[in-house]
This record gives C-alpha cells, structure tokens and sequence, in this order.
C-alpha cells in the first residue's frame, strides 16, 4: 500500500496458516514491497498450506529446524542466493512448550519438556542472530524482531513455562541487541502481542477466556494477527532506525490499564 | 515519500526552528501527505521563524497559551475549520522549567516556578486533550502524541524539576489514553526521544558532555530529530492502531544499555 | 518487638484515625523503639483523634500545612528540639484529589483542583525534604518515605488525577534520593500499597469493588495497613541501608500478577 | 542482634567462601537466631571452607547439585529431619556461565554450554521450589529469595548469557510465586544486587572496572554482601509477609540512576 519496504529483502520463521501472525505479516511485508524466503520446521511445512502463501507472495520456502545451527546456516546462506543479497528484516515467530502440550501444570514440570520448549521458543532467536551476525548477512539498518508476550512481565498462570521462554527471548534480543547495534547497526526488538487465536494460542488452556479478559480490558480491544502485521511492517521501515532493544506492546493498552470499568463491573455483577 | 498520512489532518505544538523536533515532523508529515495547523506561544511565535515553515508546508499558524483552556478551545475550532473536518493526529511538543532557566538546583527550588514549569510542561498536556475530547474533535483511531524523556525513569541530575514534569506527562499519556481509547478509539502515546540539541535541550545545564555520554552508551548512537520525526509519522499513521498507554523509546538502544564498552573504557583510561 | 529502631528519631505525617497507615507506623514504630513527632495539618488534627496515638506513643503533636514552607520549617525545628536531635526517619503518607472530593471524572477536571491536589500529594513531599535538607536536619542512613500506589504505573480508572499526582511522587523520590543520597547518605523510596481501607481510600468512587478486586488477584492477598506499618519500619531500620530510589510493591503480588485464575473464573462464570 | 528470625528454619544454598553473600547471610541468619542447613554442589564443598561457616553457625552441611531433583529430595528431606519440622526460608544463591568461564563471546556461544549455565543458573531454582512445593515442605509465610542482577533488565556486555539466565530465573520467581502464594502463603522474590567481589563475580571479565563504574554511578555506593545479607534476613522475617513476585534493587539506587555527575565529569575530563 505505502512501498514502505521496497528493495528489502527477509526472512520469515513461522508461517503455519492464514491465522499465523507471520502469515499476515509476509502478506504484508508483500503488499509494501518487500521479497523474503518462507521458513519454517519440516513438521510444521508439512502440517500447514504454506505453498499457498508462498505463491500469492511469491517466495521460495526453505525447511530448517530453528534448533539446529547448521540447518539455520543453510537457510541463510540460501536465503542470501535466493534473494541476492543481503538480509534488511528477519521475523522469528516461534514458539512452543512441550509441557503445555502434555497438560503438566507450571509446579509439575518434566525437565527435559522444560529444556526442549526453552531451546525451541527462546535459545532459537538467539541462534538466528549468531548465524546471521557470523556470516555477517544483515544490511546496515536491517531489523530483526521476535514475537514475546506480557507473560514475561506479569504471570497468567496458564502461560506456563512459556512466560519464562519469552523473558528469557526478550533478554536475549537486549544482549544480542547492543552487539548487533554496535557492530552492525542492526536493530532488534520483540513486539509483545495481544494474545491472538492462532494455532499456537489455541494451545493454552483457558485460551478463549483469556481472549475476552484481555479485550474488556484494553482500552483499545484486542490487537488482532493483521495490526501486528502493519506493527511489523513499520519496524521492519526505515522510519523506525533508531528503535532497538525494546520490548514494544501492541495490545491494545491492555499493558498498562490495572482495570478496566468493565471487568470491574462485571466482577461486581 | 510514502503517504503514509495521505488524507489526515492535525495539529502540531511546539515548532521553533528549523532543530525543533515538531519542525522536523511538520516537515516529514508534510512530505508524507498530512495537512495541520501549526501553533505555538505567542511569545514563541515571535521568537522563531515558524512561517517559513507555514509556507514550506502550506500550513496556517494559530497562536495558542497551552496553559489556557479559553485559547485551546479557540485553537481547536479554528483548526477544524481550516482543516475542514475533525483531527487525526496532534502532537504535543511543549516544555519548559522555570527552575532550570533561573539557575535554580533541584533542592533549592522556588516552588511558583516549579507550578509554572509544571503547569506549561504536562497539564498542558491534559488540558489539550481534555478540549479535544468535550469538543469530540478526534476522529476515530486518530493519534496524540506527546515527546518525553527518561529522567522520568531514571535520574539525570541536570535534568532537575522537568523529570517529575516528564513522570506526570506520561502518566497523564496512560491516564487520559484509557478514556479516550475506551470512549473515541484514539491512541495516546509519548515518544521518549534521546536528548536532541534543540532549543529547549540546549538549555540544560552541561547538556553537551550530556548528549556525549548518551551518543557513547548507546548501541546505534543518539536519535535525531528527524528519526524522531519518522518514528511519529508511523506512530499517526493507520499501521500502527492498537499501540496505545505506551512510552515508547526512540534513542538508539539507551535506555535498555546498563553499560557501554566504550563507556567503561572512557572511565578506566 | 525487635528494637529495630532503638534510639532512631523520627516524624510522621498523616495519621488521623487508627485506620490509617501512618497510625498503624506510629504504633509499631513506637513498639520498635523509636521515638517521633506526629504531623498533620490542623483541619485534620481537629478532625480525627491523633491525641489518643500521641498519648499512646508518647510523642508530641506538631500541626503543619505540609504546603506550606514555613510550617515545614518550624515542625522540623520543633521536631529536633522535641527528640533532642537530628531525624532519622520520615514517613510522608499524605494524599487529596479535589477533584476526586468534587466528583469531577478524570476528562473533565478543574485545573485549580488539579494543582491543589498536585501540590497537596506531591509538591509537599519535595518540600519536607527541601526543608530537611537545607537545614541538614537528617542523620546519616537516615531513612524517608512517601507512600504510592500503582496507579502511577497503569491505569484504574477511578483512581483519577491521584495516577498522575503518585506518578510526581514516585518521581521527586527518584530525583531528590538522588541528591540526598550522594550528599548525605540518606536513603528515600516510595511503598506502592495495596488499596487499603483508610479515610482516603474510601473517598474513591468503586472502593470497595476495587479492593476486592484487588484481593482476587494478589497471590498473597491485599497488604493491610499492619503490613504496611512492618514493611515501612523494615525500611527505617539499619538493615536496608542501600535501598534508596526505588518503588517498593507492598501488595501481595498483585503488581506482577497479569490474571489469577480466581478472576478469569469469575469472569466466565 | 533482633532477633528477627527466632525459631525459623531454613537452607542457603551456595555459600562458598568468606566473600559469599550466601556465607554473610548464613552468619547473620544466625545471628537473628534462624537455624539451617548449607548446602552447595560436591565440587564447590570440596573447593570451599564450608565446614568452618557451619561449626560457626552451628550447621549442618549436606552436599546436593541443584540441577539434580534427586539430590534435591533427599536435601529437603534431610534438612526436615535436621532441623526439625518446614522451611520457613531458602536462600538460593547460584549462578554459573560455561561460556563465560571458556571465555566465548556472547555472540559466539556454545550452545552446549548456554544450556549448562542456564540449568544450572536458572532451572535449578524451579526445581528446589518444585521439590519444596511437592513435598508441602515450606510453612505458611515461607519466604523464598534468589539472587539476580541487574542485567536481567539491561545491558551489560560482558555479564554474557548470564543476563539471559537471571531473566529466566526471575521469571520463575514470578511464575513460582503465584502459585507458592495462593496454595501456600509462600512468598517468593529476587535480590537484584551491587556487583560483589565474591568469587562468582570474580570470573566476569573487566569485572573492576565494572564495580567503580557501578559505585560511581549509584548514590550511596555499591552495596556489599553484607548489605545484602541484612537485606534477605529482612525478607525472611515475617515483617515483610506480603512481598511478593518482586525482584528487589539492592544496589545503592544504581538501577534508578541514568547518569551521575561523577561519571558525567569522568567521561569530560
């Protein structure tokens, strides 16, 4: 619509279906102009229709397993032929607890579920960004985002171990952050979402509950899957150079609203 | 360069001189086809040149006291007439510390020019909105925006009475953001900017060695003005809808840098 | 019950009936070992009860207007006459919105009411410890406090421009314990309570649903005026010596809590 | 010397040598009157002087690797035996980087590596309360502390994936929290402490330099192991009962400092 991301070129980690956020998101980064490789693990490809996607944006999809370094070297180094250069913007949406799956409560956890969920949302990002930064693939000004959520902050208890995974995602986009920056002047930022019902959401107990708390209580209502697409499209712009390290909410206000008028309302009912 | 502000219309405080950072945004939301008001103090307007840049970008000026109810209502009126419809975007870029311009230390302050700094700096900032919101001037999912600085947050000694001004500012940004997301469907958000040597920066004390220390902590250097007027174009724009109750960080990756290297080399020389 | 504050003198300002978090310190303090001054402004001392508390604490009532700086000046003169020596501790637990008092809502306050309760919850802090610390009336490690409310950090609507006037305060604690740490070793910090049902609290609209609220969501439930008067003696004691410009939640969790599982239950029901 | 924890149990996990802000906290734990058990890895027992802390405090010394839920039952089940009845309180002082020992640069981890430190760092401190939870070993108004640092919320670059970890740990501390609270009336948080010349902190790179820019910068200086140990007997003692969720600063007011005039004349030297 704007040519916002004109010239750019990415990568997008974990388009699975037309709820995804990255799905919207590489619709998007389409629609301004931006080309990009489509990734994702190989269950996921074969789970999900990400041919569709791939052919209505145009792009080429690369399998690898975000948990494995030398898959990542791969995707980069056939990203970078594929598109013919440099990376300008790299979207990490991923995300999974194996405890969760397996109905463990957060005081019940089986530790090697706790390791696997841990190396697949958080360790991940942080494997991205070293494969990127060695083989120093990143353009001046790129932008690298990862998708977090208010559970790093405050505790919903049905986020589990989750909340930990996205602490832990958020500290590593500050670390590797100010390395990027500095080295490479390269920005990176988590954008914490409002919880959005998608496939992965869909997977925490109580998940339509919690929907419908979190919009009586933002001010604003719910950012849905296609407001954190426009979000991204902006960070991934030239407009937004000097924002890094952040941890920036698109949610509607409900980040900072302590209450709303009504959820107390009908509390009080 | 996007028409990213294609068709809005708004209303813009605070442009001085060609290093005011709302001179800057008038500039680029002109450029990114926004129409607005410009409007200052009347003894700023005399002080500065703002209708080089009326002409620049085909604005009108309004004279307005931000600290007057009568003259806001007035400001708004006449905006909407000239404009021809409601507003989608304001920007407040007011302040001022009586304190600091007489010399006076944080622990010696003279407590009428503590009000009077108050009273200019942030409930100007409610009292804006508050005409804004009676009058129903807002259009829907419109954006009011307010600049900031983290002495709200954190101390920066020199930065004297105007930090609590800033506390109150953004506190009022969350507060009124609630009602008037709730109520209207618009945003209110401040932008936290590094320290940019405008007019106003310029009169704080050692503001050099100041913005020297920012430059050297920050990972991608200080945010200029003109990166501050990009960041509040997308922040007017329709990509960025759900953002709301948020101060967001615009400074190169400072306010999340505990420590630079360079800045622990600098000390141990 | 500990001697926590043996030899340590003091004055607390607020205490107008045995609801109230400063009358719960003054006993406690008192059952510590410490001695003080007890202050409030001479409407509220006719109004609430403080001598039977002086008697009981065998401390003097001093009455000051906490706005004013010569009543300031002459409570903290008469305080060190009276306890035969520099202060070691400061409780300031004094807060009013008029328009709160006049049922103004937050979208439509009257800017005198604005500054009268700015300046009667906020400013007066800034001027006890402009007055202590131009008359170098503190101890070292001495120990002054002012109590918030997490309405400074997000929104609850009810709570009104009080948001904006903790907001100040929270503030002035930063900026001044800056200078009142580097200069004389004397720490200051803000206690963010939980909604407590005191004389004040209950001017707010929707108390009681609102500490109810309140008590679903804490993990530990609200903190009482009780805990409140320990957690205040903890941080007049010699054993929290290098806490200083800090917020200190004293809320059962509720600040970190995003939903519990008692108000999603609720809300579903 | 208050008598603060008179008839309290507890187990400090980590005291190493006489620089340990474990081995301060276990001397003033005895000195407030708290009974305990130490426990620490085989290796660092064997490393450390342990068996002088205990013949001191009058302890017992039992061996556990906290990344062992095995060790860790049979260490809550000794200790019960020992001591005689619940935990009233656990300090867990543990923290360790593989990465940062073989000196790999955060942007060249070893992932084999950030998976131990983080285990050992982090998890261990989920795994002590969910042993602690399971076994119903703690008593009502428990209180469990574990020690963080500063850069879990900003950057320091050569604390390394150790930022990452004290995230993660003082997710846990939220996410444990809640549930400690509502089922057990256990209260949970995290010590954000000043850089200590222990042996832990010993192994950070540039580690000097780092403490004088952190006691330049914070307006009481930095605060030693034994501030900190009068810190966690304060939160160990039923003064504070409804703290909870919260990483708490104890540094000087560091973490409230943007900059401080004397790092500013420093730099402009």
């Amino acid at each position: 619509m704007y040519n916002l991301l004109k010239g750019k070129k990415g990568i997008i980690f974990g388009a699975l279906d037309e709820h995804s956020i990255a799905w919207k998101t590489a619709e998007r980064v389409h629609e301004e102009g931006g080309v990009f490789v489509l990734t994702n693990a190989p269950a996921a490809l074969r789970m999900g229709n990400i041919d569709a996607l791939a052919q209505k944006t145009d792009s080429q999809v690369v399998a690898a397993d975000a948990t494995s370094v030398a898959d990542l070297e791969l995707l980069v180094d056939q990203s970078m032929e594929i598109l013919g250069g440099k990376i300008d913007f790299v979207l990490h949406s991923i995300g999974m607890s194996v405890n969760v799956r397996k109905g463990n409560a957060y005081i019940d956890q089986n530790y090697d579920f706790t390791e696997k969920g841990w190396n697949v949302s958080a360790v991940s990002f942080h494997k991205v960004m070293q494969v990127l930064y060695k083989k120093d693939a990143m353009n001046q000004w790129g932008s690298i985002i990862a998708l977090s959520y208010i559970a790093a902050q405050r505790v919903f208890p049905d986020y589990n171990d989750m909340a930990d995974n996205k602490a832990f995602l958020e500290s590593v986009a500050r670390s590797f952050g100010y390395f990027f920056g500095k080295d490479k002047k390269v920005r990176v930022n988590t954008i914490s979402q409002s919880p959005t019902p998608t496939k992965a959401g869909q997977g925490v107990k109580g998940f339509d509950a919690f929907i419908s708390f979190s919009e009586k209580m933002a001010p604003l209502g719910n950012a849905s899957a296609l407001d954190c697409a426009n979000y991204i499209v902006v960070m991934f712009s030239d407009l937004t150079q000097k924002v890094t390290l952040q941890n920036l909410y698109n949610d509607g206000g409900f980040s900072y609203t302590g209450v709303s008028q009504e959820v107390i309302e009908t509390l009080t009912k």
